[in-house]
């Protein structure tokens, strides 16, 4: 046996949008089914930073993300969010693989929004608002523009270098620079910053339109005016990270929303234990906190596709 | 920027005993300090076996090692116990390493008894009993001969093959074949057994003894008849742990022990916190489960090690 080391390089070379957002798909309905196993985050805080471990089981497959959330890295020319990803054969734990899991990250966000857009945007949406325009967003509109026929993506961040880099980035798309109010006023919206305190109003949003609301992702944070939240179907992907650290956390801290107020789990909605939009002039908002799953869904993506296509390294790692 | 994979065989290379028992020793001290981290394992069970994560900081130290424990596993070739740990820069959270922690676990857990009988077990000690000649059995034997000078090992072994390749291993040590209860009347006894049931009898524990109890790592196991708990100076590595899946976990739900008994931690007698053994004919017993701040102590020995002599591998893995 043998452990293949699986750099970020490969990661990206061997992960495809679409594929992933069928795996993440997949991994939310065997959630559903009890087919998978995912105990809590375990939380490490330091000065600069904190790291979560992140383990997840589906059927046939095991393996752990160890990330880390630095804010100050930026500056220091390295991602705020780093991660690796072990893993392994849950008949025997050999750990098959250790990879970067940053792309990983990167990716199942997205592909898991998209998800979350597949169920509950309207399928006649086309155009896309994205309000940020960091890392993050790159994976947002890469998924969304797998799922949808995007006929305007619009951008809006508070540097326009930032606005003006994603835009270079995807020549073939249609995306332009957007104030912020027009973004919002989008079919689908994106939040995918990480501002404190609400940066999108309650009177910007249409009738019909579905939010990501993908930004928060700690306790303090928020995206989204609650009178939003209030007159929305809410789905989240875990109801205990979100009430702890979602865009729902400190409208429910300050008692402007009840946890009972939420509609479903992603998992209910892709299992079609509870249906997805049925009303073209709701408002839905996803809250996406990250759970380990997609992780894990993606990880088997990558390292069968690597076995196949080869190009790795592959190194005895545990034999003595 | 790189990451260094660090094989067991460079772990090996790389690991001595007598180092691991001084950074072990040095992790408990900084732990009473308040200067260490370490949340609860997080645990994930699957049918043929079950998964750990253990992340740990200690002063500019911070990983976390993600063990598996296969029972099923000899019969297929393989360890029962494999783990992989990723060990980070606190500062930005960049993965320095990525290593196999095969090595790690098992010279820990040698490292750390021989710490608790440095404190605990009479300075005159000059016979070791090892109950169970399995892997564990290799480093307890490796760690006491660091400390103490052995004039007999007394090694027993159901399997009377698993006797004699230990013995065979260790051409220089003074280890002799023994029975069950002449193994137990050694001045230091390290327990490294998977019964479910207790093997050593009271009547075989002479005044003066000191108890490694090693094998009890999950819930319903036990080595020791539970009246040497009783009357002896416990000390555990973690009260909780211990409670949960250790030494004492089937005498406490049995009601035989209670966790009020337990005399000290092993970080509250490193500090000088507690005193160690303060009488000849006192017996006492260390309850070892095992925690992350062993694992990442032994990180960060093998990783300056492995930057200073070189020799592995090294990586763009998080790079794009």
């Amino acid at each position: 046996m043998a452990t293949l080391f699986i750099t970020r390089k490969d990661v990206g070379r061997l992960l495809d949008m679409p594929a992933a957002i069928k795996a993440v798909e997949r991994a939310f309905r065997e959630w559903d089914g009890g087919r998978a196993q995912m105990p809590p985050k375990s939380y490490l805080s330091l000065d600069k930073g904190d790291f979560r471990a992140m383990p997840a089981a589906l059927p046939g497959v095991v393996g752990m993300k160890w990330v880390n959330v630095h804010p100050g890295n930026p500056a220091r020319g390295l991602p705020t969010v780093m991660a690796v990803l072990v893993y392994n054969d849950p008949a025997t734990g050999y750990p098959l693989a250790v990879m970067d899991a940053t792309e990983i990250t990167a990716t199942r966000t997205g592909a898991t929004a998209a998800v979350a857009s597949r169920y509950l945007a309207r399928t006649d949406s086309h155009t896309l608002g994205l309000i940020g325009a960091g890392r993050q967003s790159y994976t947002q509109l890469t998924a969304h523009a797998a799922l949808f026929k995007l006929e305007q993506v619009r951008v809006y961040d508070r540097s326009g270098g930032a606005v003006k880099k994603l835009i270079d980035s995807f020549p073939r798309l249609p995306l332009v620079e957007a104030p912020l109010e027009a973004a919002a006023a989008s079919d689908i919206v994106c939040t995918v910053t990480p501002v404190r305190k609400p940066l999108v109003k309650k009177e910007w949003i249409l009738p019909g339109t579905h939010i990501n609301a993908i930004g928060a992702d700690a306790a303090g944070k928020e995206e989204l005016e609650p009178s939003i939240l209030n007159q929305a179907a809410v789905v989240v992907d875990n109801l205990e990270q979100a009430s702890a650290a979602g865009e729902i956390n400190v409208p429910l801290k300050k008692g402007l929303y009840k946890s009972s107020q939420v509609y479903a789990t992603l998992a209910e909605i892709v299992s079609g234990r509870k249906p997805g939009r049925r009303d073209s002039r709701a408002v839905t908002v996803f809250d996406s906190t990250g759970v380990a799953i997609e992780d894990v869904a993606l990880a088997r993506l990558v390292y069968e596709k690597a076995c196949r296509e080869g190009g790795c390294l592959s190194l005895d790692f545990i034999e003595g």
